[in-house]
């Protein structure tokens, strides 16, 4: 078995389910420590973030990632037990083998020979992990990042990684999230009779020309790569069942993926003023889950398009579509962010998986990138 | 105690929630018997109903009431258990006081007197009592509606004492009710993510500008006294809660209440053609509840607009509104259908009540009307 291959599956066997870290991380530290790696374990409530370097000062090149998984569901489901991981037809199954074990497994593969190879490279390599990502993300990155702003931590750059390839290794270079911000929606009626509208001021009435002005509205046109600004209702309840009741409340949970083109304070006040425009009676909270974050063209870009280009055989397709991502809270901080990882057709879902070929190809390719920027 | 208030206290202290009778129609049916009617017990199902007739042929007069009652709620609520009849300031409190036990009670006290009075009087003066009005509704007067159908008992005239008053007694007479069709709609989207909405159909989205256009559809101006018709969404459940998933279906529950402008294939043909016209693909199905029913002039409004005209010092208002009640299944057998009870500000509330005066002046009315009708 090959080195990242044996990690991984050491990872997979840990149920780490979000935001257990399952012992992941204890792992990993002390591969690293003995590897000359300085750890940190920043813990922020019940949730474990460790904080690795090599080296220091300038420039700091993060690899991020995570430990913890979304739950498998039901054991029937799956063809193996989602937490013993299996080797099948060169495919390896098992929670968290694309999102994102394999990829942790390959940074500190990829960390090891590079600081072997390189004891006194050039400015600091740092590995960030958190068991905070698939979860509420409230104590794993997002609070080392408030912690790094405090005390002055600079990163220059950040390899996240995330499963970012589409059919092949390395056909995706992610550039960008777009932003994501979530709201609640309470609209007030008037409760009654169905057989007395006239005494009732029915919510869900009041509110349905709003929420198809919502659904119908074109925010944008994208920008730069961005697909265009979106906004989805995923959640709609009025009623207790009984049908000669006329509701007196609505709550709809909306949200809106966004690019550059907005911010949060910008679409929170538009939304407002449609519900406005529609004279609805209503209470809206609001959810600011991450601004978008955007890498322009620069040293990062350069380097991941030629070493993706090389390793996928073509050029990759440079994107910022999909969900939001841990960068997110380290872009603020002033960092160019990517995402590199592997194929993404299965996380999330039963049997998820890798290709052996592509775990085993990755820390070469990660190994490739730190090269390229601390040598 | 007077005759009424005493055997409505007697009913009062039976828990008869709906569908149980806890013994009221054997109560009432003893006495019926005494007094020389004869009785018939028409179980349908755990349903218990009563049809007892005196004389025979036609015209025939029916009364017709309900001894079931909706659930009190909790004890707390009340000042006084709503099980124990209790008389306050001249008022009588309990569940069933104004709907409908005190109407049933002075409909026996009424016919007592009457058949005593009158023993040779023309046609049939039949009661049909049933447990099963308050809930689904399915084996009470329907069923009832259905045997009598089936032996070719024929109606004329059917008194209802669903309270129908509004400030006093006697203000209001009901001479029709609207048609009630209740729509379950399921419109089918495709679940997704939130972040890839293009390879997912919200169906809120779908369905919202379809409910906008349902919510404000004018049906019709009303007919003769009939407010117009109405719909009103009841209630509308889509989402898991989670706020990253759009999801895969809406489920809406809406009733329809109307006039005699509209019957349920109608109706049902407008609400399709309006869903098809927004190409939604969706299920519906339709529950009928009853057609409107609506009592034209003759001899029934004539008789009953003098008499409620006497009794409140004023000729009545002639109204076809309120919520549906079991008139609408003997409508249907070609009956004159109208319907006289006491103030109606009570029911279904806590502390339902019925002022001991208007419940004394009750058997009085009642007896009027058939004195009128039967003599
Ligand atoms: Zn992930
Ligand atoms: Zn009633």
């Amino acid at each position: 078995m090959s080195e990242v291959l044996d990690l991984t599956c050491d990872l997979i066997s840990r149920p780490s389910v979000t935001p257990d870290d399952a012992g992941c991380q204890m792992l990993l530290a002390g591969r690293l420590q003995r590897a000359g790696f300085t750890c940190e374990h920043l813990r922020f409530g019940a949730v474990e973030n460790l904080w690795a370097t090599h080296g220091s000062g300038a420039p700091v090149l993060v690899l991020l990632g995570h430990t913890d998984v979304v739950p498998p569901g039901p054991r029937e489901a799956w063809t193996s037990d989602p937490f013993v991981p299996q080797v099948r037809d060169g495919v390896l199954y098992g929670r968290g083998a694309a999102d994102m074990k394999g990829s942790v497994a390959a940074f500190v593969v990829a960390a090891e020979r590079f600081v072997a190879a390189h004891p006194a490279h050039a400015g600091t390599l740092a590995i960030l992990l958190t068991a905070d990502e698939e979860g509420d993300a409230i104590d794993g990155v997002r609070k080392v990042a408030q912690a790094f702003r405090e005390r002055g931590q600079r990163i220059d750059w950040c390899v996240t990684g995330e499963p970012s390839s589409t059919a092949r290794l390395g056909d995706l270079l992610r550039v960008g999230r777009r932003g994501s911000l979530s709201g609640t929606l309470t609209v007030k009626g008037v409760q009654g009779h169905v057989a007395y509208p006239h005494k009732a001021r029915n919510p869900i009435h009041q509110a349905a020309p709003a929420l198809a002005e919502l659904a119908a509205k074109a925010w944008d046109d994208g920008y730069e790569s961005f697909p265009p600004t979106s906004l989805q209702v995923s959640n709609i309840h009025a009623g207790t069942g009984a049908n000669n009741v006329i509701p007196g409340e609505l709550q709809v949970l909306f949200n809106l993926r966004y690019n550059p083109h907005w911010n949060a304070p910008a679409l929170e006040a538009e939304v407002a003023a449609l519900l406005d425009r529609h004279g609805l009676d209503y209470d809206l909270r609001w959810h600011r889950s991450g601004e978008p974050f955007y890498t322009p063209e620069g040293t990062l870009r350069a380097v991941a398009r030629e070493v993706l280009g090389q390793f996928a055989g073509a050029p990759p397709e440079e994107s910022t579509g999909g969900g939001t991502s841990d960068a997110r809270f380290i872009a603020p901080l002033g960092a160019h962010c990517i995402e590199v990882g592997p194929v993404n057709a299965s996380i999330h879902q039963v049997d998820e998986h890798v290709r052996v070929d592509d775990l085993e190809a990755l820390p070469g390719l990660y190994a490739r990138l730190i090269e390229r920027l601390l040598l």
